[in-house]
């Protein structure tokens, strides 16, 4: 019987589930709509995900381990939900609900870090051992490895999305002005553009016209890849790191990201030219192979 | 006969040497100017702080361990200074030097790393387990810890002196614009200050002079305290720091320092009021105890 590990990312539109193997092959994959009040009913949910992967898989499988991960604020080693504002939690015990629907041990993971350690395992930071994960989705956290390992400090770590970078920039939904998801977000791209040109359109269709050399755009895109910088190459000098990977939606505009990045990058790091800034490869698999990978640390596969 | 390790802290100016017991009393301090070319002399530079400061203690010591704190690139595990621009050496094998002259176990560590170990044991940071230190020199470098650890990754670690803060800020010694040592350092301080006004005075003058509330004074300060917010938030939020000590010459200026920074800092947290701002505690003694908290540690004390 094959091994394998199932590992659930609970987004704030869409619960993926993976069922993986230790060496990364994925076996079977779920897509669900993230229901209302998902926090009440996380033992059932993964245990359907439990049945339609397995169900799904070609092979007998024997799961190890399942892993969760969510965003917000984790508490990965107690296995608590300390606060979501998508998914309507506070102080759940994630690992506790789960656990109670499933016989296998129960892993839990803020999504970001999660995504981190599926990256440095199976994708994009395979041989980097000092790496910052910034994925631009709607919303943005940071995850952080060092010498192989996470680092996490307070219950706050990785929050980096309400850091004022341009305290003259535009009103946050926070109601501050200038926090990095106000600028940097993939939402706040194509707002701001939307915006400043009355055009309606993504962010993805800004970098098209950025690329096009379209003032607005570029303007709106240089100032996302700025703002980033400012709240990057702090991190990146104190902690040491040697890889920036960028994640979420916003990669797949490639070097039109990339290289303004760099560029920006190298400056505010005073000419430094050692620090590697990639596209994360998972995609927006990160957070379901996040999931399994940190299911397959619990049990040392 | 009482157990201690001396502690040795090689700066740009001096070489602070301590005699410390496990329980952080010293026994014995020496002070000495800087040698040229200390790097070519460490070895007998250690071992003649060992004699002087066995030879000034009141009892007889068992000296269990040797630490030594130097600046620049360090590798911490390795024993190797990798490079220092003010003590001029390159590949250093630091422990190695050291051993050839001493005969019990020789600890290396950064400067500020190793006075953030210091402040955790025995001073400021005694409480704290997820902590930011700055100390606030001519130069400017950062250590972390999160979970009572040391946060390492590569060679460039701290680094944080030459990240751009202020794009549009002074010329950096460094031939860059708006470095944060050429805003908030306490050189920067006092030059910037001294630049324009036409009057001669350090740091610690423009601290008296903000204080009485003399425009231009004020205005230095308040930009050497936002370019080092602007530093410290992003790092905070990623790394989940609890508690940011500032050290330096620069912390006798107290509240005139704290309370902005305080301002500032949460300013830039988007809010947050968990974040402590406080000074730190062993002052010019930190680099000194701090060789000497790693020489501890080493041994297991």
């Amino acid at each position: 019987m094959r091994e394998a590990v199932v590992g659930i990312d609970i987004g704030g539109t869409r619960v993926k589930s993976v069922l993986m193997t230790p060496d990364g092959g994925v076996l079977a994959e779920t897509v669900h709509p993230t229901p209302d009040r998902v926090g009440d009913q996380l033992g059932e949910l993964a245990a359907k995900a439990f049945v339609e992967l397995t169900a799904q898989a070609d092979e007998a499988v024997e799961v190890l381990a399942v892993g969760v991960a969510v965003p917000g604020l984790v508490d990965d080693e107690a296995g608590i939900g300390i606060w979501s504002a998508n998914l309507g939690w506070r102080d759940l015990d994630l690992r506790g609900a789960v656990a109670a629907h499933v016989d296998v041990p129960v892993a839990v993971g803020h999504d970001v870090r999660s995504g981190l350690l599926a990256e440095h395992r199976l994708g994009a930071a395979r041989d980097a051992d000092n790496v910052l994960f910034v994925p631009l989705g709607t919303g943005l956290a940071s995850a952080i490895l060092c010498r192989g390992r996470l680092v996490t400090g307070s219950r706050w770590t990785g929050e980096i999305g309400h850091v004022v970078v341009a305290p003259d920039g535009p009103l946050c939904g926070c109601g501050q002005k200038g926090c990095l998801e106000a600028v940097s977000s993939a939402g706040a791209i194509g707002r701001r553009w939307s915006e400043a040109t009355g055009l309606v359109g993504d962010a993805e269709e800004v970098a098209r016209r950025a690329e096009a050399g379209e003032a607005e755009a570029v303007r709106v895109w240089q100032e996302a890849v700025d703002a980033l910088a400012v709240m990057v190459a702090p991190i990146v000098a104190a902690v040491g790191t040697e890889m920036v990977l960028i994640g979420g939606g916003l990669v797949h505009a490639g070097d039109t990201l990339l290289e303004p990045l760099r560029a920006a990058l190298r400056t505010r790091l005073g000419g430094r030219d050692d620090v590697v800034v990639e596209a994360a490869a998972l995609g927006s698999r990160a957070g379901s192979l996040g999931a399994a990978t940190i299911a397959l640390d619990l049990v040392g596969r």
